[in-house]
């Protein structure tokens, strides 16, 4: 049989449990390579098939964009993010702005649910939402030009920390915007969609790449690992809960464009992995306080555990060491909180360099930056183990606004 | 309740579907979250929720790595790709190629089948292999350096383009290694296992990521679209049939140590999308001959009608112009096939370009370079609408060895 015949969309569960013996047939006729080809060998029960996407049903998964919270924070996070800064471009004023944010709502809007966006010169590409979110944050250069009398106090770069090596090409921006998506064509057209419309009122600052487990590498729901093997925000408050709301939304002294809204930090932590090689497991799982098997605090046997920073080993020493990331991490006032939604990046080695260019987008969502992370990271900054073999290159700070109301945009607040 | 109590790993079906009276409270609790903002909302049936993939079924697909071929070739492509190109260090000779060859295929054999690599610093990062495959390559470096008598005659840079730029970033290698598989973690810790394992051999020369469709995105088996919206690799072979068998393994004058292997093109092209975005979408359509929106043929219904070439318009024009791309690329011989297995790649927009730079990963596997390859690209060269809008920037070449026998090694051919 040629290739030109072959129904090639059929779902491979019809294939293989359903009636269509004629597709059964085209698979022998083809050296059984659907089947084999797709591993379906060693390690995979008849369960696992049976669990199998093949009808693209995560493709049509939507989140909504409209609502009182924007997208992007409480949602799961998808297994791709693109993480962009803009910078306004000179005499891009109030009203230009508000333009600017409204187009940029309604394609967000539009492409989120599966919709093309403005003058989509790909419409085929939109077809398949994947769970995009597109989340707004505003820089304090925004602010500035737009109403320089509704930014809060915590709107500035971080207070510079001794860990530090911050550079240019990842810190900063006027305007961030977050896309996150479990599919990577998805997300690169609605990055281009978002840049295209942009191009009149402002120029890209960066774009940081991320990712997380894929969909279906995992059961849903489990915490992801970083690039150094360990379970990675254990701690995070659950979306939805009053814990996250508290953290996240806050519950007092908000200004009113805020209500409903947060802040975002995004820091870029490169990740040294070769010298992390070195280190051994005990050093390693000692280094944050946590077992690498599980995620288990080395006091506990699972991820959710509460820790027994008291206990002590046999010869006196604390089981959870006084440098170990976890301890330094988790304060003891608990205003201190913020939730974190990072995604871990992969670029090529430098030129010349090792063999890795790894490390993690660092992304803390909380209600006020300088009451609940400053102090956290300034704690960190002293005294944290995995200093050692982290290094943050890139710092940004945005003001994120509550989500739009249908019809309207996202940062409608700043102009009324 | 707290975030630390949750069950978070509970599969969102069994909450959904299923018994588990207290899960289903839990979400209730947590303000309706997990089924909220997953999107269970608009566009989503409940067909379309049980065909979901919540147990992590595909993270433990596997694909055979030993066998007659080197998997990744005829495999269903994975979602993601990097494509890692290394030159051996100066002093490296037949002797330590071989070391090497032995050591890389036993990670890979390990990796592609969830275990740890040699040493394996992050055995978790292991355990979800999601179809991963390694296919190795070789350059004309590494046959010179190990067995320059058996260097095929194809194994050699192609011959030079008139539509070419080439950077020597993107170009040539001594050793190819392509990695495919469902889930970015899994790719990137594979690549960095093998990099690690390289590092006293060769030095990284150039890595190019790629994607396509994310697992679960689209019905299994769907042809892939590329950054113009185009569906993309329609007239290929159907991998295991006698015509793909012919133009990817061959069937004369094979050199013995590459029966059951084949050649690898990579060429990186930049797709402009900014000029791209100028053209309507009738001239989209010839510039390919295809229809945007199914692929079909400007002459057919669906993607895998045959195209009538000698189809007029009214007004005596052909359907199919003379410069469309599927015109000039279907040669009249058919020993001038190729079997094309690419991935999208999206970089980051260069400081002060547009606000894309993105393209194709070209990836071309025939079993002679020289009478399948380039007789296409010289009439691509010659006339071909697409080259508009596309600009080669990288090019390689590479013999691609059998499989490895269980306990053996990719390229022990080359050895004996």
């Amino acid at each position: 049989m040629s290739a030109e015949t072959t129904p090639r969309g059929v779902g491979r569960r019809r294939l293989l449990f359903g009636g269509a013996a004629a597709g059964l047939g085209a698979v022998a006729a083809a050296g059984g390579h659907l089947a084999g080809s797709r591993g379906f060998g060693q390690g995979s029960t008849e369960l696992e098939r049976a669990g199998l996407d093949e009808a693209g049903s995560n493709g049509r998964q939507t989140v909504p964009f409209y609502g009182r919270h924007q997208a992007g924070i409480a949602t799961p996070p998808g297994a791709y993010a693109a993480f962009v800064a803009l910078d306004l471009r000179e005499g891009i004023g109030r009203d230009r702005i508000r333009s600017w944010l409204r187009m940029l709502s309604d394609d967000a809007a539009a492409l989120t649910q599966g919709e093309p966006a403005l003058a989509d010169t790909e419409p085929e590409l939109a077809r398949n939402p994947a769970r995009l979110t597109v989340t707004f944050g505003f820089g304090p250069g925004l602010l500035a030009a737009a109403a320089p009398e509704k930014a809060p106090a915590w709107l500035a770069p971080l207070p510079a920390f001794g860990v530090d090596r911050l550079e240019d090409r990842w810190s900063g921006g006027d305007l961030a915007l977050q896309l996150c998506a479990d599919d990577p064509m998805t997300l690169a057209h609605a990055q281009r969609m978002l840049l295209k419309d942009s191009r009149a009122f402002a120029v890209v600052r960066w774009v940081q790449p991320g990712f997380r487990r894929a969909y279906g590498t995992e059961k849903a729901g489990t915490t992801m690992r970083n690039h150094f093997g360990q379970v990675d925000g254990s701690a995070n408050a659950l979306p939805g809960s009053p814990e996250f709301d508290r953290v996240v939304w806050g519950d007092s002294e908000i200004p009113a464009w805020l209500e409903g809204g947060t802040s975002m930090v995004i820091r870029r932590i490169a990740m040294n992995l070769d010298t992390w090689d070195e280190l051994d497991r005990r050093g390693r799982e000692e280094s944050v306080g946590r077992k690498l098997d599980n995620g288990a605090p080395l006091t506990g046997e699972s991820e959710r555990d509460e820790p027994d920073f008291d206990a002590v080993t046999g010869l006196g020493f604390k089981v959870i060491p006084d440098y170990a990331h976890m301890r330094r991490a988790r304060p003891d006032d608990p205003r201190q909180r913020i939730f974190r939604r990072g995604y871990n990046y992969d670029a090529a080695p430098e030129p010349g360099g090792g063999v890795s260019n790894a490390g993690l987008i660092f992304v803390a969502f909380q209600a006020d930056v300088t009451r609940q992370f400053v102090p956290i990271q300034q704690r960190l900054d002293k005294l944290d183990l995995l200093n050692e073999w982290t290094t943050p290159i890139g710092s940004a700070v945005f003001a994120v606004p509550p989500g739009a109301a249908e019809g309207g945009f996202v940062g409608e607040g700043l102009f009324s």
